[in-house]
């Protein structure tokens, strides 16, 4: 049940298809933290070993969760303290099983369809009903290293509209897988005669 | 079927409840043009009478869908092609009633509960089912003047996690919004013996 999100900036594709790594968004750190307060997740990892990348991303944190932002916007100051930094995936898998006594199963992302992805349904219905955490692993730039993918527990399915062009952001990406697996019709939990 | 979106930098509320007009954001360009690409929207209108803003605004539109930025990146200059600015939502009705031989229907976006609010599902149910154009409108800032409501045809319910808190920023709001209103799942489309 417990779910964490993973933005990974090193190792990730250029648009080359070479490994590089690449710069912590400030819009990014909100969006995602916001999104993954909406939807229930227990932290959002932003992996980058680049020191001065952590530097910076730690700055925009402390302003909002600690600082004048904290006290200008309360609601910002309650996602932004989901946000945490590390230099990569073995580091999530530590800090995972430090908070929960137990190693996360880890599902990339991807925009593109590839053999054995899980269907969104089946996810959601794994994290309902097992206590095991899950840890959702996104790429920036052209996506994440081939390697990586490896690495996984499984991969999940694409998202996808009605056409083929599917080029969202990470930000985007986010929003719609979180809610996918996490969210909730408004009207469904409010009939009207009660 | 036709589906719309249009942001509005004014009349938008601040944090105090005065009316102001927002800046338009570069990445809520590209994000909204990738999203709205994604699921098959027919056009995004960015709202706002100041002339500095629509300045600003165009220089990036013709960069990414006319300039260097065509050629670096051609599925980001198809998603910014889609981008247009108007001053106000009779503008968006101009256009669109230009392009579709009809007057759209206007949904409000908002994260409070409203009466009478319309569910996901109707809604996808409606598009799907009608030819009329539909115009989902966004607030940014603190969100939309609450006299625009009044001018909507209707309201769509708010997106909910499993918690109270849904501060999404106006980028996963949107990216959510057209997924449960025009998203697919890969896999069921896809059948293993096709």
């Amino acid at each position: 049940m417990p779910l964490y999100l993973a933005l990974v900036h090193y190792p990730v594709s250029n648009k080359k298809g070479e490994v590089v790594a690449t710069s912590i968004t400030n819009l990014d750190i909100h969006d995602l933290a916001r999104s993954a307060k909406t939807f229930g997740a227990q932290g959002v990892f932003f992996v980058t070993p680049v020191p001065s990348q952590q530097w910076f991303a730690r700055r925009i944190i402390v302003h909002w969760s600690k600082g004048v932002g904290a006290v200008y916007n309360p609601t910002r100051k309650v996602a932004v303290e989901l946000v945490r930094l590390v230099n990569d995936l073995p580091a999530v898998a530590d800090a995972i099983r430090a908070e929960t006594g137990r190693d996360p199963r880890f599902a990339a992302t991807t925009a593109k369809q590839r053999p054995n992805a899980m269907a969104f349904a089946e996810l959601r219905r794994q994290i309902e009903s097992s206590d095991e955490p899950y840890c959702l692993v996104f790429g920036t730039g052209w996506g994440l290293q081939a390697e990586l993918f490896e690495q996984m527990d499984f991969v999940l399915e694409p998202i996808r509209g009605p056409g083929d062009y599917n080029h969202l952001s990470v930000r985007s990406a986010v929003a719609i897988v979180l809610d996918r697996l996490m969210g909730r019709a408004a009207q469904q939990n409010e009939p009207e005669n009660q």
